[in-house]
Formats: structure tokens, C-alpha cells, sequence
């Protein structure tokens, strides 16, 4: 081997390793948000959303990670306290190959526990639009969609791809 | 470090990190089935399976691609959509040291939304066998049992191991 | 590059590689212990635990993998057989830097089916502490707490990290 072909095979190698490592984070990046809400930890929560994001719930956006934060903290979740859990997943992340742009698909159920047992209350269809920063990714965009409609159908589409051609469907 | 050493390191990187590739690119393809059964999504479906393949569901078997695209496009299916959501996992996924044959075990959720709220119906207990195609990994066999049978628990019991023996218990 | 260029290279490489393989086989030792639990098989499920293990629910805590074998032998789990699934996750996994110990923080779902359908009866908030054994990893402690107590929602917090302090919250 030259020295060149060593150079660009570890070249290759960190690239890959760098890419499976983003996968991974972005994975936990999006879980911890149930964490954090369902811990009724705003700052945690704002933290994982760029400062500039755009969170859209079924057509209600919050823009920017300060309205994450004050949602977190407002009587419409603090209701559920602490008898919510926000599970997210089975979810598909893909990394652009610059290592600098990312996207989620998948799912999120937010249960609701009282005395009479645990209820599944909304089923929804997301997609996540990450960024790099330098502390780590983050949430840029958020779109989640109520099970039952077009429109949520549509995001998980969004994550499948035309085998033949090698695009989005 | 001779050259050779130096050769051997990267030919053992390289093999483990196509593993590891192995094993996302697996999750995201089990996975990618729901948000194309959910999305109606019949030659999408279809794709993510080798063209002789076998689904088998509680003992009713689907034979080839074809079937499981008619099996999308048929009333059964239909009738549910656009109120189905298919949650694969959680999954454990094993790829054969070749790169080529790959297992996955693991549980399915399929839930339904009405004007009631949102039914878990079934649950069932999977084994994923998959081949490596030249665009990706493709399941070649599934076979689906609903929870509350031996014969299902049998397919949770072929991926655990006899730590002792090193082998499938 | 010179020769010492090339070796640290490949260690940090052979390093991060083996990070994430652990972060990909602990998933699979914590979702494995519900296809050991809900296939009814008690030796599988303590061989997951190390020997001197503690496995605390809701306060009450079995010590040792033989108290676990136990319990899963005990009418108490034997009663849900086999209409019980038990599944692990969405988690968050984090390996230590040495590859010696790691923690995993998530959600985990008992799921019971009779005649009337499938109910939902546990959902537990999880922290495992797991170290590395010569034939894999293993689960060291795990507590878990059910939903609805502020002492659950702190072992979700146990996992988020201050970003701006880069220290636990």
C-alpha cells in the first residue's frame, strides 16, 4: 500500500464512523425530548431545538426555542404532570452526507396515566429537520400530525423512496 | 507498524463498520414497512422485499412481492387507512458475519383511530430474515404471530442465546 | 503521514468503533429481557443481570440474578404467560469512555391480551446501569418506576444533560 492509499482509506473510515455516530445522536436527540417534557424540564426541552426552530403541531406553530420553552412550562402541559409519557419512535434518520444536515421520520404516542389506567390520547406523525451545532444536533423544523388524515400519511411518505429511480416517492 | 499490520487494521475497520451500517440500515428497513402500509403506499411496500419472498401472518402466508402489494391495495387494508399506524420494534437485529443474511426479532404494534380514540388491535411477535440486495437490504421472510400462543413465544425464544454454550437456546 | 500519524489514527478509530458497538449490542441486551420475560425463560433472563445484581420496582428489589430466575419462574409473572409482551424503549444509551460501564435511560411497556383485547397495565420510567462481562453486557442495576410520581419523572431527568454547563441537570 502507498501512503496514499492508507490516507484515503482512514479518510473513508472516519467519514463513515462520523456518520454512524450522527445517526446514533440524532436518535437520542429525539428521544430526550419525551424525556425533558415529560419531566417538565423547559430549559432541557428548549435545549435540544435551534434558537431559531419551528415547532408545527397539526398547523399551531411555535417559532423559535424560547415558545418550545414557554409551551413546557404553560397550563396545557403542566395539566398532564406528572402522568405523561411521550414515547418517540420507530423513527428512520438520515444523515446528509456532509455530516451537517439530518432528518427524522417517525412516530411519537403520548400517553396519559389516572386512577382508571393508561390511555394512548394522541398518535402522531412527525418529521424532523436537524442541524450540527457545535454542543451537538438539534431540532431546526418539527412537523407532527395527528393520526387519521392525508396530511400525515404524506410525512411518512416522505422518508420512503423509489427504489427504481433512486428518488423520493 | 509494518505495512501489513497497517493493512490488516484497516481490513478489520472496514468489516465492522459495514456491520454496524448493516445493523441501522436493518432497522430502518423493518421500520420503513409501517410508514409504507400506513402511507397506502403498495409498490413502496413491495420493494422492501425480495421478489420470492414469504410473509407469513398467524399461518396465512403472502408468496412474493406481488402478493404483498395486493395485499396493500386489497379491502382489508384499505378499509383502515388513513387510521393505521404500524409501530415495528423495539428489534434486536443480528447480521451474519459475511454481510449477506441478516435476522431480525422483535414486536409489531398496530393501532387504529376512530371517533372513540385509538385501539391497540394487535400485537404480534416477528422474525425478519433479510438478504443484501445490490439497492439494500431486502426481507426475504417474515413470519408474524399474535400475541398469546406458545408458537409465538417460540419466535421471541430463537433470538436469545445460551450465554453458556454460546448458542440459541 | 508518518507511521505514528497512522497508528493514532487507526486507534481513535478502533476506539469509536467499538463505542458504537456497544451502544448497538446494549440495545439489544435491554430489549432482550422481554423476550426472555415474556417467553417464560428464567435462565435467559438472569444470565442478561450480572450475579450480584440489584433490580429495583417501585421499591421492592430482587438482589442477585438468582432472585430474578426467580421471579420469573414465581406465579406472579408466570400468571401473564403467554399473553404478556414487554417492551423496552424509546431508551437513550451512553457508553463510558473506558467501554467498562454505561447507563440506559427510558421508557418500558407491559402490554397484557385476553379475551376482551390488549391493555397497556405498566408504564415504567427505566434507568439500567450496565457493565461489560467477558461474554457481553450486562445488567447491573436496573430501577424502574411507574408513571404518574415525581420520583419517576427524575429517572428520566437523570439523562439530560445541561448544555450549557455540559453537566447532568
Amino acid at each position: 500500500m502507498t501512503d496514499t492509499d492508507v490516507a484515503a482509506r482512514l479518510s473513508a473510515l472516519e467519514e463513515r464512523v462520523a456518520r454512524l455516530e450522527d445517526e446514533l445522536s440524532i436518535h437520542r436527540t429525539i428521544v430526550r425530548y419525551g424525556f425533558a417534557v415529560d419531566a417538565g424540564e423547559a430549559d432541557a426541552t428548549a435545549e435540544l431545538f435551534t434558537t431559531d426552530c419551528r415547532f408545527d403541531v397539526d398547523g399551531r406553530t411555535m417559532e423559535g426555542s424560547a415558545a418550545v420553552r414557554a409551551m413546557v412550562l404553560g397550563d396545557g402541559h403542566q395539566r398532564l404532570l406528572p402522568d405523561a409519557a411521550h414515547c418517540i419512535g420507530p423513527a428512520v434518520v438520515e444523515v446528509d452526507p456532509d455530516g451537517r444536515h439530518a432528518v427524522a421520520v417517525g412516530y411519537s404516542r403520548i400517553y396519559h396515566r389516572d386512577d382508571a389506567g393508561i390511555t394512548l390520547f394522541r398518535l402522531g406523525f412527525n418529521r424532523w429537520e436537524l442541524e450540527r451545532s457545535p454542543s451537538g444536533w438539534r431540532i431546526d423544523r418539527r412537523t407532527t400530525r395527528m393520526i387519521g388524515h392525508e396530511e400525515a400519511q404524506g410525512v411518512l411518505r416522505s422518508a420512503l423512496v423509489d427504489a427504481n429511480k433512486g428518488e423520493a416517492i
